[in-house]
């Protein structure tokens, strides 16, 4: 069986081809959901999937991903491409200049759809705000430590290992092979 | 006849009950609707009133405001209430602390929703990001400078009248009493 992916995103697309390789077929589908304003990553989601589903009618996974950095109260949460598009790194940077709390924490939800159901799976990633270092991944890689390491300084692969989205892609394939045996 | 006022800000209500004060009944419903991620605010209000029409089934208004400042690329555009709950208008001074450019502007969207229709009015007002002065208002209002003076050292009523949401509102008012003559 082939499950659809459905992003807008290529950087997003080529992290989950890397994981599902061998283990089931998946195809692209670039869409754009709409998407709600809500602090619930797991709620945009959730009605991302709903949505695709409607328009595909095809078993499919759609994502979402919020950074809440703890010393802004969470900011930039749910906005975090709208974030990275507007005041960039460099902003994030500048509202952290003062802060000695530096943790932050990515989370993403993977919604799976299809005829019968729709299933959240999700992953978190906790690291601290640091000056930018590296030059692999995208969006806020530079600037998240993790063990002393920006997520651009890993290989895809030790991303996957280690990220909020590889740990969510995880629980949904372990879910999804149980499934299919059955 | 009534027009329900679809809202979960109180402040937002008060300054609406100001303006139809003797033209038109108005009834408050408080009510969370389902908020778009989009950065169109004319879309975002659309929505909400198409939302909230299904439910009441009455005449009614809800809004949208955004607020897009020029240096920093549109933030925090669409987003601006979260913004405000999280890194407040400290955060917003932080990141224009090297930006000679202090340009912002906030736009509301009213959108109107009948039985037959949905019509959308925006106003708009300009201004400049400046350090905070004032105590009257809320949100931006303190750091927002229109005319040398801030929002937060205008009254309600002076505000009403040069503010996006009043000419916004004035734009519905207009068509609306129109609308009623035929």
């Amino acid at each position: 069986m082939t499950i659809c992916i459905v992003t807008s995103n290529k950087n997003k697309a080529s992290e989950v081809a890397e994981f599902f390789r061998g283990i089931t077929g998946i195809e692209f589908v670039p869409m754009e959901c709409p998407e709600y304003r809500s602090s619930s990553i797991e709620e945009i989601a959730r009605k991302k999937a709903e949505y695709a589903y409607q328009v595909l009618e095809r078993p499919l996974i759609a994502d979402d991903t919020g950074f809440f950095i703890r010393a802004l109260s969470g900011f930039p949460g749910p906005y975090a491409a709208y974030v990275l598009d507007t005041i960039g790194n460099a902003g994030i940077l500048q509202l952290m200049e003062d802060k000695e709390d530096r943790h932050g924490q990515f989370i993403t939800v993977i919604a799976y759809a299809d005829r019968d159901q729709v299933r959240t799976f999700s992953g978190t990633l906790d690291g601290d705000i640091v000056s930018p270092r590296g030059s692999n991944g995208f969006g806020y890689d530079p600037i998240f430590s993790v063990n002393s390491r920006t997520l651009a300084e890993l290989t895809i692969q030790e991303k996957s290992r280690i990220s909020h989205r590889g740990k969510a892609l995880a629980a949904f394939r372990s879910w999804y092979e149980h499934e299919q045996m059955n």
